[in-house]
């Protein structure tokens, strides 16, 4: 793993994991969370530019979407992804799985992959893992996740059993696939890393057999995915206590799609690295914004002529210039600046959130710093 | 005038004139562009910090809509429209007049005043002079602009004859409205200046009169309005040629509500000091951009793998980063980053255009880069 990259288990507190991991584009603190750029651009108005400003260390965009829009043979024309949004620091792409089993209609499913028709024109796609790492290669991203199924949530004990199998040897695939790439002449990232990701809904006893199959792999980091997908909280936790213990301390550890701060909190006492979600983004276009005193609701009425910021003392380019009824004002009036002023604040108090997480167990004061934060979101603005 | 500002004619060139206003909220070098925000924000997810950095030196805000939206009440309560946008610098507010006579519905026009329907929810307003003055009181703008009424381009010569009459009528209850407000206890800005308006239409001899007639009251500046509403450039400019030498030489004249980058040299040339135009916002958020060498429709497939900036050498947020690939890229993806770029190159390009301009008055060689600069955009890309 050294040309691509090196994980370093910096510190542990319980389970919780304090680490660093050096990629070919530069290196990050984890815990950290990852801010979602689906197509190459944070929906909200924010670039890369604004990116830097509010301590993002990796973006995410996904691979579905920008093969079916501008292309990824495009883009890897134009020198990759990182160069073709102007952004300096590491991207992580998703795999396209997720939304092709989410988005895109009339799947059919075969050991080979999937065949699906676009969102947007209804031209039918054949997409399998040899697929996968061709586009995430294309786009030159420094990780690259495994094509893997994400099965309803609802499916059936067998089905998973079944389908999680597939998503071992479709594992394979990628990264003989990837191995080949890396090793290809012209490539826009030859040191491109891949995760592996865990799948199994909320049945322990399948989970825990892939992640031991996975484990084995060799891969550069491993995710728990299918989750936050209709299960209850506590369902999701059990499934990482079960799963992160299984997985390679020595690797970075991906929850994908989770979650709320509280989710977050959990998921660091269990192990996990790095995080993703588009709440604080989704969010913010809503007028809905994060503070540790839990979130507000910015189209409220009690918040006309309330001249402080979002959070007192928050250093986003939000709180350091406006006040919550001039953001409302705007939410109001249908000015876009109202929905990119909250982005930039959630994604802001995320990333923040997860430097004060570090610095939480770099002083080996995790526990206490977690059990403030849930007990001061859960009692509101005094 | 001492104590709400000076202005200061610096230099001249044939008709054109290089100024310095300094206002209570910061001097300001002329001639210059002022940068619409209709509700106190630039449409395209624009901010007062974003302004700051594009070169803007006067924001421009609408009377109307923050009287229907929000509220100058509360705006005034709130300590003014400066401290809530967040703004440092100077605030020129409209009348009102020109939304009242193009966006509300049902006039019916008095001596009084104007009655009318809110576009919003349709409850009737009335404004006359009074409360026009008032409304731009609570925002506390450095400069209010007279309400006047804004006759159809297509009107009867005779109509305009007397419409212009009222409004130097109007004119006249304004300055006393806005002596009285400056010297009122608790108003926002007591030294807020007030400009007049020419009105006239394309007729010189109304315009001439009615010029003549309004120089005479001691106004902190003197604009023409009613033109850009349909009639030809040439019209427009003949109609500066007749009435800016009427206007005293050593106040402000605005031209309102234009224009394109040439109708701004020619404007220049004929001795305006201020302009302001939606078109840069406007063209920026369909993907129209302004270049030395044209306009470029960043829709279009041959940017599809243009690596390059908007234009080469260009300091803006958007060139110094993006490529025009990447921001058509945006567009046709519909995420709200590429009308951003687009309307923050934009209000650069004219800010630094009008940049170019006053070193060109300083330097004695204004015609020349204006014919340079006309003939360079005639004929587009190298």
């Amino acid at each position: 793993m050294s040309e691509k990259g090196t994980y370093r288990l910096l510190k542990t507190e319980g389970r919780a994991k304090r680490g660093e991991l050096t990629t070919v584009h530069g290196t990050v603190q984890t815990p950290l969370f990852m801010n979602v750029g689906t197509v190459g651009a944070i929906k909200g108005a924010v670039s890369a530019d604004d990116l830097s400003q509010i301590g993002c260390q990796i973006e995410l965009s996904n691979t579905y979407h920008l093969h079916v829009r501008t292309g990824d043979q495009t883009i890897r024309e134009l020198g990759g992804l990182r160069r073709f949004m102007g952004w300096d620091g590491p991207i992580l792409t998703d795999s396209g799985g997720f939304q092709v089993f989410s988005l895109a209609s009339l799947r059919k499913i075969k050991e080979e992959g999937v065949t699906f028709r676009s969102h947007i024109d209804g031209h039918p796609i054949f997409m399998g893992p040899e697929q996968s790492m061709q586009i995430q290669s294309n786009l030159g991203s420094t990780i690259a996740m495994a094509f893997d199924e994400c099965p309803p949530s609802k499916a059936e004990k067998k089905y998973i059993d079944l389908s999680v199998d597939r998503t071992t040897r479709w594992l394979e695939r990628c990264r003989a696939e990837m191995d080949r790439l890396n090793a290809a002449e012209g490539t826009v990232n030859p040191n491109q890393m891949l995760f592996g990701i865990n799948q199994g809904g909320i049945y322990e006893d399948i989970r825990v057999r892939h992640a031991r199959q996975i484990r084995e792999m060799d891969l550069d980091g491993f995710a728990v995915g299918g989750l936050a997908v209709g299960e209850s909280h506590e369902e999701m936790y059990h499934i990482l206590d079960c799963v992160v213990p299984e997985l390679p301390q020595d690797k970075p550890t991906y929850l994908m799609g989770v979650g709320t701060p509280a989710n977050i909190l959990e998921g660091v006492e269990r192990g996990i690295d790095f995080f993703d979600c588009v709440y604080p983004s989704r969010n913010g276009r809503h007028g809905h914004v994060y503070t540790k005193h839990g979130k507000l609701n910015l189209n409220n009425a009690c918040y006309a002529k309330d001249m402080r910021p979002i959070e007192e003392g928050c250093q986003c380019p939000a709180c350091r210039r406006y006040s919550r009824a001039y953001i409302r004002h705007l939410h109001k009036a249908g000015e876009m600046l109202g929905l990119r002023l909250c982005v930039l604040h959630n994604l802001y108090f995320y990333n923040h959130m997860m430097e004060e997480i570090r610095e939480a167990l770099d002083e080996g004061r995790f526990a206490a710093y977690k059990k403030d934060l849930l007990q001061s979101m859960e009692e509101g603005e005094p």
